[in-house]
């Protein structure tokens, strides 16, 4: 195959791109992660949870699905035509929506992504000497392929009943139909087309196996590959998956109003531990297991469940710094500049001594890949944290994450659908202080009390200069 | 053989520890790393290099090398006659060290080790699974085992020069003779009883092939062996590596004794760069690279050298905050409770909206895992970010990284030298303004002005409390 296939001779590319991008941004060089393998073997499914990982982490990453311009350019052509390598008009249509996505790939480079994920089969040999050209050679950014191999029967056909679900390509089917068209396709597959990425081969690459219990490396390289073999070693594609969260149980600082510390749960927390216990010991999950923060308040929520307990520091509430154990009119009343701050701009604002939301995201980073490895697991945790949890899963604009809802005496249940996650919120029916705090109207360091005091949410206390004190009734 | 081989039975080991200790020190589950190998195989190198990534990535880790345990309960038995699987009095040696060394492996994880590093050749099937038995079933760890094989013989050859040039073992022995026993010690070394790790195995392993070219990963698993992961899949064990670091040259704000910013050199800070770039250029140095901050100031101190240039980021100088583009006596003027909290922790400081020594640690991470892979590099950044950087390779206590002398119009060559590295300091005959500040004695919130200013270095200024502005003539 010439370089004309993929149609890159007509425009020419300027040379060493990366290196005056990387100049004008500090990135470094970009990366291109081009998937490798059969239909079904779990390709787009890794691919998407890859991309959010990325985003996640600070590095721009977006997925470019062959199969999405295929749609687009050719709707009705059934995708066992496709791949026909007898077929000139199937030849020309393949040509010309993956020069589509090469282009999209590029100019996302262009615009300042970190990494393109190129997600198609990408079956023969000459395709991936030609990727590499055009982005190693041509181009001066890095290439990675991620090979998915699947030789245990049972997963490949778990993975084709995921595919038949998914897939727009077989959205207009009956499900046994489409299971049929689609192990057809796959018996029509032009097997000598499928050339695995060969081990002496030039190319970085990754081969995952059944789902990733084996992983075999080549010449990792640069810090883009390293971040996505990091995530690749740690992703076990599950059927089924369920894991839980809540806030801990109201707690005495909550009562009052006050952030952080390390206080018992209130009378009414405890109930909800109870109930909790109760809801988790009845439901009888198999292997369920839980991990709280290092705060009294979390291992006091789960002191009645019947399962191993794990008290992680990664999952303690945002330090607050020196304003630990403060009300927020406290707060207001002896570092107005500081909650000035922090209302402009939740996300980035770090408390002296403390820490920002930025801050948690980037030290819960091995928890979230350990996640991605578990199931039935219940984590007890506080409201910041499962913000950036719970945004991370749900691939939340990081802005909004700060005031994302995640209300006390609630189990948050997450369970996989595709590539998303189902998302039930259980509410106890055990009352609590309600303590989410919208981001007020003004924001400037010479607002009023009474500015700030309006989103301040109700709490028992005993502020001298707050005009009416509210009081909740337990 | 029986567990008691290990010595393992005499003491019973409490069950479960793992739990009660991550519920007590807020810790994952703590990760054993047993090395597998011949001898010559680069495990202790690995296992140094390793030791030192974890830590400076804040997760307690410790080598425990079983030759020093050997040495020191028999120095004067040669290695040879240790192996001998024949000799009953080798063996029960053998046994009693082994049991030593994996006493101090608990002991570490006890007192609160994250990690603990097995460093030996574990050639033996049996001798993993009771390791496996040990650590993971009674205890509650978990285990992963690093089989280092070389395949290439000249990769060989260097790792036997290097074992005679760094092991206590050949200490006392003539190169050439050296070489000799080493030889014959890996010929007499009972091939049958080295297994290879089995690829069907339980165990969770890294195979990690001919210094990194290949790796192959087994059942990756917790957030420990994920970090251990991420470095083995970029650490390239060198022969021969140079780095290269420096400094900008004297910038404007240097001149004025201003932090941060992003100004242009100063007309000595260009002659700086002149001569910089005639030592690189005139040594001419095979495959020289050059990274940069994306500041001016690291930028034109980069331009003369014939070289490609990249910028990056994470270079860049640590983010002051609110207090950018100030002075010293500025700070103190208008934040000097800011400024005394500095002092009394500048590790771990941070400037309201910028950054502390730490952060600056953590956003390097990929910077130092790349690191670990070039060679022939040159790195132009700021006083803060080298001092984390030597910290990483001079393995420096934390606390004493913000204080590392790193001068200006000064290259600092890294060279290898074994586990460690030969650090050379190139003062370029250039006059620059010094902005080395200690720790002042006074770091107290109402210290004087005069207490603060005594540490700060001369600069011109014209502040108009400095009782006596100082003028360095250029």
């Amino acid at each position: 195959m010439a370089p004309t296939s993929l149609g890159m001779t007509s425009k020419e590319e300027p040379k060493e791109r990366c290196m005056k991008s990387s100049q004008a941004h500090g990135h470094f060089v970009p990366l291109i992660v081009a998937f490798v393998g059969l239909p079904a073997r779990g390709k787009t499914v890794l691919a998407h949870k890859l991309e959010r990982y990325l985003n996640y982490t600070g590095h721009l990453a977006r997925v470019f699905s062959l199969s999405t311009y295929r749609r687009k350019l050719a709707p009705d052509i059934g995708c066992d035509f496709i791949f026909d390598p007898q077929n000139e008009e199937a030849t020309e249509i393949r040509k010309q929506y993956t020069h589509e996505a090469i282009n999209d790939c590029k100019q996302w480079i262009y615009i300042g992504g970190d990494i393109a994920i190129l997600d198609g089969t990408h079956a023969a040999m000459d395709v991936r000497q030609l990727l590499y050209s055009l982005f190693v050679k041509q181009l001066g950014f890095k290439i990675l392929f991620i090979e998915c191999i699947v030789e245990d029967e049972i997963l490949l056909e778990g993975n084709i009943n995921d595919t038949v679900r998914l897939s727009e390509d077989y959205a207009h089917l009956e499900y046994n139909q489409a299971v049929k068209e689609i192990q057809k396709k796959l018996s029509n597959f032009p097997q000598h087309m499928y050339q695995l990425v060969n081990t002496e081969s030039i190319f970085s690459y990754i081969k995952f196996y059944n789902a990733g219990e084996n992983i075999f490396v080549h010449r990792i390289d640069g810090p883009f590959q390293t971040k996505v073999l990091n995530f690749v070693s740690c992703f076990r594609p599950m059927r089924k998956k369920t894991l839980y969260f809540t806030r801990h149980g109201e707690s005495e600082f909550n009562l009052l109003g006050r952030i952080g510390g390390d206080t018992d749960l209130s009378p009414r927390g405890h109930f909800y531990a109870t109930l909790l216990a109760k809801y988790f010991n009845s439901n009888k999950i198999e292997n369920l297991r839980v991990w709280t923060s290092e705060k009294k308040r979390t291992k006091q929520t789960a002191n009645g469940i019947k399962a191993p307990v794990e008290s992680l520091a990664p999952l303690n509430e945002l330090d607050a710094g020196i304003c630990e154990g403060m009300t927020y009119e406290e707060i207001q009343m002896k570092f107005p500049q500081e909650f000035a701050w922090r209302d402009q701009d939740k996300l980035r604002y770090r408390y002296p001594w403390g820490e920002s939301y930025i801050d948690i995201m980037s030290r819960l980073e091995l928890v979230l890949l350990e996640l991605e490895r578990e199931d039935s697991l219940l984590v007890i945790s506080h409201q910041a944290v499962l913000r950036c949890v719970l945004g991370y899963f749900l691939n939340t604009e990081s802005d909004k994450v700060p005031y994302l809802g995640v209300p006390l005496h609630t189990v948050i249940k997450l369970t996989i659908n595709g590539y998303d996650w189902n998302v039930d919120y259980i509410k106890f029916n055990v009352d609590c202080v309600d303590t989410y705090r919208s981001q007020p109207e003004n924001c400037s360091v010479d607002r009023s009390n009474e500015d700030v005091l309006v989103t301040i949410p109700k709490h028992f206390d005993s502020n001298p200069w707050r005009k009416e004190p509210t009081l909740i009734n337990i």
